[in-house]
């Protein structure tokens, strides 16, 4: 028996098959051009497997359509990369595959990875961030993703400007919102350099904390979840989440008694992994609950 | 079969008593004083109805611990109101009445009481808030309010200030938070008046419409609910609602496709007897899930 998974982001497909107990046996990426190119390639890839296949969870560049009972259920829908929209997925995989589907978002997918098998292991209720070329955040509590008349876009909560900052923000939207000021572009566009060539010692790290620390803050307060996990690559920098700890602190004044919280505001556990997991992960509860 | 209910403000407690389609039958209201003297006069009350009582539902002033393996499961924890820290209420309903008991909080039974019968009605996700002499918000998703480590506390969120605002704030812990600027004593720390004394043409209008509608923005994103009720005394002034709308169009710039504002984000159908309905449904659930 084997599960299959489509991590689909915005600028490469990653897919992977995995046995029973979720082993990675095989996996494969290239990158997002047309969705008959990439679809082929997607197809291919599982036709390979597939007699053993018993599920495919996928977890998908948005805004998706996650209503079971709408008709674009499964599609990509407003998405800004034009050639995506209202592209059906689901049913694409479903004409190939007489298989269980699993279908959400990219950022909710490893969120689920990390819920299942990570940082947010036995707990009821985990928040997880990516921050990287955009800003996405995906939520569950006991084993459901928070959701509503469609998938969150956390990215994109309003953030207070930092005092020393007049960066006016990078999102087309919002300007300053989280997204639009803590992104890779935001850093790129606000210093002309990428973070990994920035000084640990630059106060862009204090800028950048600040915010994340505001997304922490407000995530408290909306979601009281067990576990806020930040992912992507600006928390790579080995000494952000000390400054977003103490930001955080900062900000909350102890007004919510959190745990504690080198175990509350955490990085991932299965750092890019996450997203493969939590679509493997899906794919076996979608088996399940056929 | 009656039901009973106790919403437990930090001002005045009201209980009543309904019938199995929770019809009202008889109800009951005092100021909060010591624990001592005012859970006397609740369990007086309810001690009238013994011996038709199925449940009682309790939507208390908070924080509270909501967890029921903890041993401190039905106290109001660390609340300012320094008499009623720790106080046992659950275990003091139970030492008196042998009945199933829910335990919420005040904002979080609102939120049951309209998704129940009220604006949330046949949704799958409700997120309820009220804006009076504090401010506060609870969340449901499929029957469960939204929570984890504890129950949220919405009313803290960070807001932007708006540009004409010169107000600093009445937070004790965050200052210019949701809550410090929209509150009933903020309005009156700001103006000198209370909100039904000033004129609907006045600037402080648009103010409370930016921040409402942060707060209806961020949990657009966050949550993306079917639906956003605001209650409470600011939201009576009949132009506000529109105010918020509007704003609330101007923040999201047509990034997340809502469902129609009029029936997005709304005041509630239970007007002030959200609290209690909630109770009662929640009473008869308890009595359920026994």
């Amino acid at each position: 028996m084997m599960y299959g998974s489509i991590e689909a982001g915005g600028t490469k497909f990653v897919c992977a098959v995995a046995d029973e107990s979720l082993e990675i046996i095989d996996r494969v990426s290239f990158p997002t051009t047309t969705p008959e190119e990439t679809m082929e390639l997607v197809i291919q890839f599982f036709k390979g497997y597939q007699d053993k296949l018993e599920g495919i969870g996928i977890g998908s560049f948005g805004p998706i359509d996650i209503h079971r009972n709408s008709p674009t259920y499964g599609f990509i829908t407003s998405t800004p990369k034009l050639l995506w929209q209202n592209f059906d997925f689901v049913g694409t995989m479903k004409k190939h595959f007489s298989l269980p589907i699993a279908w959400t978002t990219d950022v909710n997918a490893a969120a689920y990875g990390e819920y299942a098998f990570g940082k947010g292991k036995g707990l009821s209720s985990v928040v997880y961030y990516t921050i990287g070329t955009g800003v996405g955040g995906g939520a569950i509590q006991e084993g459901r993703f928070v959701e509503g008349f469609s998938h969150p876009e956390m990215g994109h909560m309003m953030v207070v400007p930092h005092k020393n900052d007049s960066f006016t923000g990078n999102c087309p939207f919002h300007g300053n919102c989280l997204e639009g000021m803590t992104a890779g572009p935001a850093i790129e566009k606000r210093t002309g350099k990428k973070g990994q060539d920035i000084s640990p010692d630059d106060e862009l790290w204090d800028m950048l904390a600040y915010y994340i620390a505001q997304c922490a803050y407000n995530t408290t307060l909306m979601l009281s979840p067990d576990v806020i996990i930040f992912g992507g690559g600006v928390m790579k920098q080995r000494h952000m989440l000390k400054k977003v700890h103490q930001a955080f602190e900062d900000l909350m004044q102890s007004y919510v008694k959190t745990p504690d919280l080198t175990n509350y505001i955490v990085t991932p556990e299965l750092e890019d992994n996450a997203g493969t997991i939590g679509c493997l992960a899906l794919a076996k509860e979608a088996k399940i609950h056929l």
